[in-house]
């Protein structure tokens, strides 16, 4: 067994990768959420100028990669691969918006864990010593995705309470094998776990048990408790998804009731914001991560997060012909201090 | 600078990665097609006794999974990753496909590049320590592709003689740091080029631009020659598409007439088979791959592959919108002896 494998799904990076910029920009109800203060950019309203939703998503990501890499003081030829993905039919919104890079490019399906994905996929290739400086982006649309995947906004469609707002925002890091973090530590894949959820207004309840076994399998891999870190926090399971994920955990064993949150209840004031479950998108635990999470490592309010990235791999059409909806989970470790 | 990194866009895999086991399963045109002898299975008819087409696809790359990993002798638990990805909208052809597999995935986006994608990746994984066994997938149907990105089948709307037809099939591999070759002995990933082509009904033309930009970039970053290779192959660019690539190629130097193929031209014989300038979809350079050029490799015809898969990374929505199509090429290099 090659000796980064730790246990069954988790390998341990096992020379320090920082994170060494982010950034993030976001819809104007993301930007009057909790977080706002936490973001790049707050753009004036959803079509920024572009003629499609479409459009505007690819610009966000466009412009939010052009801040990472004005952040990070790395020159365009120091990086050696983008990993993007987004949830547009055929990962347009990446596609367009990186076509102009010039940088080697891997395309990334993970739902709403693209960005947990891609930081996996990217501290491996850094540890694995094919890269020194790796891009890990992605981003959502509210309007696009409500367009793709549910009813024409003109509808006006009523939402049930387990329905999630989807983020508008694209969020993404820089990977370096310089840096003086916070670094990625340990990085636990996801398999795919589907219990027969039917109902796509409640997703959370679709990727709870993936992201249950997720947390679960990091713990038992890795050898690390719950306590080993000060935050476990989940992409986009909304309301109902935390406590079923937290239950499914508890039962395994785990009690992480204390440390445990999700990007998706934090990104709105629900109340206030009538977004009723939370948030999600791939962009949810995006500029989570990009936006409040990396800066309160910095600060140190934070040294050691559990970063889950959850996803649904559904389609609108896998869901008109009667399927359930298959969940997956991604878990990165990432702490201020490498050991 | 990461020793294993050539040039700009290239890595050498430094320890011997070996394809261990591959499998096809193709649609009844396929099968009757010149490749048709290499395939592990051809189905009857498009539905395979499934209610839609997209669960046949499904079902195409769950059983050709089933084929791969028995014919590689391993145990379910010593595979650690899957890769994977499809032409399907959330790539559902793969998450359901693969979600009673219980084991690590990573799901892609990168069209009909989508098989050099997933072996890139999978083969620096392994050589960076982080798996020992993995499997690499993709699959397409005509019918699942043809409803997405065109007309309704039943339309029967006229094909323009540039148009390809989707291959049904999947194919994959099991990479593994155990084995007697062929080995995965470079990784070249490309970037996506756009030069403005609209028309999806001439696919090649789009792509032919990236998969010339990323033979180019191979042989700079790796320094070997045309003349290294006994068979240069692209995925999917058809009669159009090739041409186009060898002008391309050679505008900038590098003669690869004599010993350059593509998938695309050799899956269907396109004058009896009445498919035009030839295959496409992921599954086109998935067969190929896991049937005729891997066989042949273990028979000795080919000791050198330069075998470098094509996207086009467009939507329906995107083209309708007016946008060009973005192609991406990922080379890969598969070599009987590791040096």
């Amino acid at each position: 067994m090659p000796t980064k494998r730790k246990g069954k799904q988790t390998v341990k990076i096992d020379s320090p990768i920082s994170i060494i910029s982010t950034a993030s920009i976001v819809g104007p109800k993301e930007g009057q959420g909790p977080l706002g203060i936490y973001y790049d950019m707050v753009i004036e309203d959803e079509m920024w100028g572009e003629k499609s939703w479409e459009k505007a998503e690819s610009k966000l990501m466009k412009e939010t990669l052009s801040k990472i890499i004005n952040k990070s003081g790395k020159a365009l030829d120091e990086i050696n691969y983008i990993l993007a993905g987004d949830l547009l039919n055929q990962c347009t919104a990446s596609n367009f918006a990186l076509r102009e890079a010039g940088i080697s490019f891997f395309g990334l399906y993970g739902a709403c864990s693209t960005m947990a994905e891609s930081a996996s996929l990217g501290a491996m290739l850094i540890n694995g010593g094919f890269a020194d400086n790796v891009v890990c982006i992605t981003s959502s649309h509210f309007c696009s995705a409500e367009k793709q995947f549910r009813f024409p906004l003109e509808l006006g469609s009523q939402r049930p309470p387990t329905a999630q707002w989807t983020v508008i925002g694209s969020g993404g890091v820089m990977l370096s094998n310089q840096g003086i973090g916070p670094y990625i530590t340990y990085v636990t894949t996801g398999k795919i776990v589907d219990l027969g959820v039917k109902d796509s207004n409640n997703m959370g309840a679709a990727m709870a048990p993936a992201a249950a076994d997720t947390i679960v399998t990091h713990f038992k891999d890795s050898g690390l408790s719950p306590s080993d870190y000060d935050l476990i926090i989940t992409g986009d399971l909304g309301s109902f998804g935390k406590e079923l994920c937290e239950e499914l955990v508890s039962k395994q064993g785990y009690d992480i009731k204390s440390n445990y949150a999700d990007c998706g209840m934090m990104v709105y004031d629900s109340q206030k914001q009538d977004t009723h479950s939370g948030g999600s998108g791939c962009g949810c635990s995006a500029v989570t991560l990009a936006g409040y999470l990396y800066q309160e490592m910095k600060k140190g309010k934070y040294n050691n997060i559990l970063f889950v990235g959850t996803g649904a791999l559904l389609s609108s059409t896998s869901a008109q012909q009667g399927e359930s909806i298959p969940g997956i989970a991604h878990a990165i470790s990432i702490q201020n201090k490498f050991e």
